[in-house]
């Protein structure tokens, strides 16, 4: 989690400025309703892996603000001419004392489906939106990254190497996210630590270099680790390097790495001399740039490759950068009436409402479709044989948490059931092109008719 | 800065695995020299800015194994075997005892180019690699990109409006990298607290959905904040709501945000519609996914916008959202000897030695090109009325600091030199195609006959 996760300073000013607003125009006790989901995928994606959302709800419960917090906005143009003594009171009291409701963390979803659903009076429900989107568009756009290079894998073994490759505290989180899609490990220790993930060490070109030769190098990492050898052995020659890790360690040698050349070819050659000269117990793992297309030619190709390290396609998630999740305001209850709420700007408009999604499965588990419908209709109607399972539920009421947070180790198990009851078009790699190749995501009749209800009145409110 | 910075454990393991094994294998006193430089600049880019180093500096000094770090690492396989008691005391009472050079933070760099320079115990300049990398490649790719919105706005000014599309702990460290860069400002609260830099707010469509008409919304935040009104006019109709903004608040209307359409074209209707409704003097911000290339294209248009917020592709560099910056064995000394090292792995081989960067320039500062020379050998002979400046420069010696931090405002100016002193043609927005689209840095004769030496003795050593 992010060392700001609590802080009400993280955010972008104009939540605070709008609160503020809301404050001096006494609309607090208004009860806004906002949902926080993605309009579209990216367009290489075919299902998003959300994460970040426990996280979310954590950083609602610490929400305070500070007294140094408080002072220093006292004196921030332009929110000073608002911080007056009773706003400064407001915010020294302020706590979320709204609902709070989820989609599991590790759940796959899909374009208009919501992941988190947040009531509260305006202002509470107005400043979370920034915080809420960081830890959501971050998490998620590794994930699912992570999720893609897993299904590539294909039962090999993926660990996270992208430490050095995005900002130290976000190398955390990716970590973090990496292993909740399915990777076995990271090398950032600092995860090890926070959460508990498996970490992995090999040893760098620096090491062997830093010796007078390749061989005194492995015989020296040999002797300080004598079970847990991992060699990278393509400092000078591969196969060369192969051949002295398996004569130096022989039947202790725990794995080499290749982190350069035709890894698939290489591969081959280095698990020959490997099991010929006694090492067959010791495990291959390939580094270098590799992505979930890399690593499913290599898997394609029955190239002996135990493990794959992953690193700057992951966390930077290279193909899909950015991930646009967005945080709107669905309904809106002033005191006098509770109307459904949504925004048509152009090439912008989304379902209008409360919503829940029903995600339609056959009696395995199996995913067939998702519905999207008003949160007070129920489920819809279903062939036999079918179920459906509402998605979002409730993590805080009132403020106060009604669901536990899940463990690292739930959200893993969630996010592989997840991923293995996707149909496989959805889980093929390719981008996709028509929409044979999109899950299908459903509104609700009852949705369309409100949604243009309230198109045809916020046309008319902009008149 | 991140706040895992002066942690020793946010690393990879193989950085505490290899400083286990230098440690038993007896070779602490060997003194190694580390550089920190891309082989290649991504793609579309002509030039990167340098950022993230002073934090460097400040990571080598605060740098410590606490009690609970050594007390994490003595239980953590494979690490758990090394912790011997004598190595734990080594960690106890580590400390950065090496020099570290640096370009100043803020100065344009190319391929080749040492960066960081780090002189230490060997494993005192493993430690640090992986650290440093994150920060630089972050900072670096971040204030890069914003590096070319400033060019693109030419002269226009740019707020950084990311937080909600990167990491929360990112944000604020890119809020920071695109004010170096040029950015006038960000709407990150946090980094306004954190580095003093303006910070910008507006209001959101949920503050106008909120209330029962766009009127009343736009009355209402002019109410609370009358000197600093910066409206949001694109919830439903632009030019009705520009026309609403002017009627509300005349000639004390700071300013409008559009955030959707064609944003050239609603700039100039809204342009005179402000104009015409006594509103000459408010200025107009646009929003919605922003580039350097969309912003270089709006200003050639001549569109009236003022203010260019950016937002996404500026904290994702989304065309290059990932930066190779490397940490190698340049010398090493095991008190017997000082050698030049390099490794030349496929694909991968880079200058051995150790290195200053000269950026020759006319006399009036602007640069010609830059000679990548041995650290020794002194600055090139130049043609009349050359100059020729070293980048690197001491930061710490010994450890303690030798160089004061640079202010953020220093490092905003220095970007901006650095910037204003490129040829056009590196300026240019557009990918390089040919070696004419390229800064010259041009290896010296001795640097290259090193190499060629070096190289030689690698693949004998390989034999």
């Amino acid at each position: 989690m992010p060392s700001t996760l609590g802080s009400a300073l993280a955010t972008d000013l104009y939540q605070l400025t709008m609160a503020a607003g809301y404050f001096h125009r006494g609309m607090q006790a208004h009860v806004a309703t906002c949902e926080l989901f993605v309009r579209r995928l990216p367009k290489p994606r075919r299902f998003l892996l959300a994460l970040g959302l426990d996280d979310v709800a954590r950083h609602l419960e610490a929400l305070r603000f500070t007294a140094e917090d408080i002072a220093f906005l006292a004196e921030l143009p332009p929110l000073k001419s608002a911080m007056t003594p009773a706003f400064q009171a407001y915010l020294r009291d302020f706590r979320f004392t709204g609902d709070l409701w989820s989609i599991p963390e590790g759940t796959v979803v899909f374009e208009n489906e919501p992941w988190l659903r947040v009531r509260a009076p305006i202002i509470e429900a107005q400043i979370v939106e920034t915080f809420a989107l960081s830890l959501v568009n971050h998490l998620t756009m590794v994930g699912s990254k992570a999720a893609r290079v897993v299904l590539a894998a294909g039962g090999r073994a993926c660990v996270e190497f992208g430490t050095r490759r995005t900002h130290a505290d976000a190398a955390v989180d990716a970590a973090r996210a990496a292993y909740a899609a399915g990777f076995v490990g990271t090398s950032n220790v600092e995860a090890a630590r926070r959460f508990g993930i498996p970490v992995l060490g090999t040893a760098a070109h620096m090491w062997t270099m830093a010796h007078a030769t390749e061989e005194e190098a492995f015989r020296g990492y040999f002797e300080v680790f004598p079970s847990s050898t991992i060699l990278l052995i393509d400092t000078y020659n591969t196969p060369r390097g192969a051949m002295r890790a398996a004569r130096v360690c022989r039947e202790r040698l725990r794995g080499v790495r290749l982190d350069s050349g035709d890894l698939g070819a290489l591969a081959r050659e280095v698990r020959g001399i490997l099991d010929a000269e006694g090492a067959g117990q010791a495990k291959i793992l390939a580094s270098g740039d590799l992505n979930e297309h890399s690593i499913a030619a290599l898997v394609a190709s029955g190239a002996p490759i135990d493990t794959f390290g992953v690193g700057t396609e992951l966390v930077c998630s290279v193909d899909a950068p950015s991930l646009g999740g967005v945080y709107k305001l669905v309904e809106l209850d002033d005191g006098r009436e509770r109307r459904p709420m949504a925004k048509f700007s152009e090439g912008k408009g989304s379902f209008a409402g409360v919503h829940q999604t029903y995600r339609i499965t056959d009696a395995d588990g199996r995913f067939d479709r998702d519905v999207l419908a008003l949160d007070d209709e129920g489920p819809p109607t279903l062939a036999g044989g079918q179920l459906a399972h509402a998605l979002l539920a409730p993590v805080l009421v009132g403020g106060s948490r009604r669901a536990p947070v899940s463990s690292l180790d739930e959200i893993r198990a969630r996010s592989a059931a997840s991923l293995a009851a996707l149909p496989a078009v959805i889980r093929d790699l390719a981008p996709p092109q028509t929409n044979e190749d999109r899950y299908p995501v459903e509104p609700s009749a009852r949705l369309r008719i409100v949604t243009d209800e309230v198109r045809r009145r916020f046309v008319a409110d902009g008149a």
